[in-house]
């Protein structure tokens, strides 16, 4: 069996070397991964200069730099990619919002059976704040995820929010040595749950997607793969 | 091989025998599973008098009756479950909101591996609207589905909306004999690889989805397989 | 000056008189407008028959009942109107969302201005959880408040939720005594700061909003106040 | 009476001196404030150096340039604040994510009254895409400026969006020489009644909103105005 391969990408707003909370949700995922030989990518996407646009190399478009297309192949590396990202005014980061949409500007990429190039990889995301907003983002990014091609196991995300209003994140310390979210009994086990269910879909998916009725080649062809029009009333 | 068997869950407000702009969306869809062999069952979520509230059955909470125990039965029936749903100012229906918070409210309802009770089956949804909201509502109901245990396949969400602003609705027929939506490739192309893709994760997953990692009883009891909290600095 | 009115919708899964978390954010927030002389009405909408549908009286199409007319009065006598709900899987409740699509039934209704009805009302949300969503429920409640035409006064959401994870609502009295997110100072804050722009904005348009540029039926004749289209290129 | 000033930030993926659908948008919404005397700036975020992060000056916590500090002085001289941004994969795009972001970063700031900074201050959104998603964004960004803020008039956003799949977007000249959405009566009117509420607002808040209530510094002296907490049950 071919090793597996994870991608992780970090969308925190703080570029490296600075500590992001982040890292640690994607830690502790990754830490599992490695357990079961998973060979494991981790991206902080804000210490790359990944041009504005919707095109796969935004150089051949007026950009003095795109870091995108370098990253793309990490992307096609992976069997398995998850989207982290920190919560702000209870959404995703520019930051993440930035990979989404150069993820997008490969959809029309198409592998040889015409489905999109990232069938058969699986999805899932890391959603960190200290309060509020989990399920939102989480919303956004498998939304995304899926409609690029990649399928989404069970119970697929996980994090940590705090409780209502301002205050710590995950994993900074508290006055009594302990570490926030740390004992939060449901980020551990989603995020176990998460992991193990990317890993198990994507041991399944090794061989691909079956390509009856997804071939895109063939639609555009006339193929319809025994689609007809509803009889309207 | 067990025959497939999908349940597509129509959230219109409109009961029978009215029209449903959204049931010939899943007439589409249901059309080529059935030309699969694919078993299909379509309830209309309006006709039952399923209770609000957050209870397996309702009716021992204090509801003087609740058809939702009889709908589990047949989702729990089907390898495939695609919620389908009208958009009312952006967001899905109160109807399938009300399907929604059900579904929720068998979470906690474990298989004989300690998985969620519906892992195994794929799921997607279908949306309708006169103008604007398709993904908006595709997220949350896909966020919902792949929550409560479900697997996302690739694009497994289809649609149609219309142009900004007030409109026929999908399948309406126009002044000239033809039908709103009718040839919209983006519509059939979508209705169709969703459907296939449906049934090709439900034939991957007719075994199930490995324990290992998301066996919730084995949590319970202490077995972490494999998470360890991150090093916090 | 007349004295000023204030409707809040309780969108809880819970008829009466079972308890309502959501109810003890309202009346933190009643409480206060109480004691500046507003008049305050309170309706629990699960228990009314609201009829799905997105018509203003849908026993003229086919319901056997439907409470809505009636609420409908309680909403016109408002100057300010406060939807009030749980989350559940991260969103408002379906009797919440019945609520909205039956605000949105009446959005045809004008004023003598030719503006929309519910025009020089305020509008804001209350929102609980036992954990995530509440700035989730807000943007689809803010929203569609604002779309049916009322104003939004700053900062006019409040609630509570709590620590990612399954755990107490609040008000759930603690084995030490105290009750879930008394404490929380976010969360009185805000419904304070929330309470007071309702009324202040509230006192300010109770003369209307000024009708140049939003009166549809002048726009139906053809004025165009103004409006050109810009110049392609 | 001092004049309205209104600012516009366009969100487009596209540097200066690229082409904007956006742009389109809010030139057809900047040219009716024109005629009433307001001064109208328009920003296109992408051509600034906006760093990431979530402080007032970035370059104080690291970043090399940060071209946010100069954006906001015009933030601040404006009345009227008008988010314009084109839809990525049903989102708003992570140019305009980064503005919102940035705006959050001065969220501690008030006025004299110790009030949110932005008091007083009017705002809406305008949204543009070749299909799909003009009210999930408008969601995000009237709440985004809500909570920081701004009061939202009634029907404060606008847009275009075509029907469901790829197409052309707004202002897009098509084979017959006509242009995407020009004659959308929708698109026109909402735009018209947007950009009057802006101003009919904005003449009513030139004031400021009261005081009492929304006062942080006072709060936190420990000021209550009248809030208590619910009698818990």
């Amino acid at each position: 069996m071919t090793p597996i391969r994870a991608l992780y990408v970090n969308g925190t707003l703080t570029p490296s070397p600075g500590e992001s909370h982040t890292d640690l949700l994607i830690e502790a995922s990754a830490d599992i991964l490695r357990k079961q030989g998973v060979e494991v990518d981790i991206v902080r996407a804000v210490d790359h200069a990944i041009a504005p646009g919707v095109q796969p190399d935004m150089t051949e478009h007026g950009a003095s730099e795109d870091a995108w297309p370098a990253l793309w192949q990490r992307v096609l590396q992976a069997d398995i990619l998850v989207l982290a990202t920190p919560i702000w005014l209870g959404d995703a980061s520019s930051v993440t919002r930035r990979v989404v949409e150069r993820l997008y500007s490969e959809s029309s990429e198409l592998n040889e059976h015409g489905q999109s190039i990232v069938y058969g990889k699986v999805a899932g995301c890391l959603v960190g704040g200290n309060e509020d907003g989990m399920k939102h983002v989480a919303r956004e990014l498998l939304y995304s995820l899926q409609h690029i091609g990649c399928t989404i196991p069970p119970q697929a995300d996980a994090g940590w929010v705090g409780e209502a209003g301002p205050g710590p994140s995950y994993g900074d310390e508290q006055d009594d040595g302990t570490h926030v979210g740390a004992d939060n009994d449901f980020t551990k086990r989603n995020i176990t749950i998460m992991t193990w269910n990317l890993l198990h879909l994507a041991r399944m998916l090794q061989g691909g997607i079956p390509a009856e009725g997804n071939d895109r080649n063939a639609w555009e062809r006339g193929e319809r793969f025994g689609f007809q029009n509803p009889e309207y009333r």
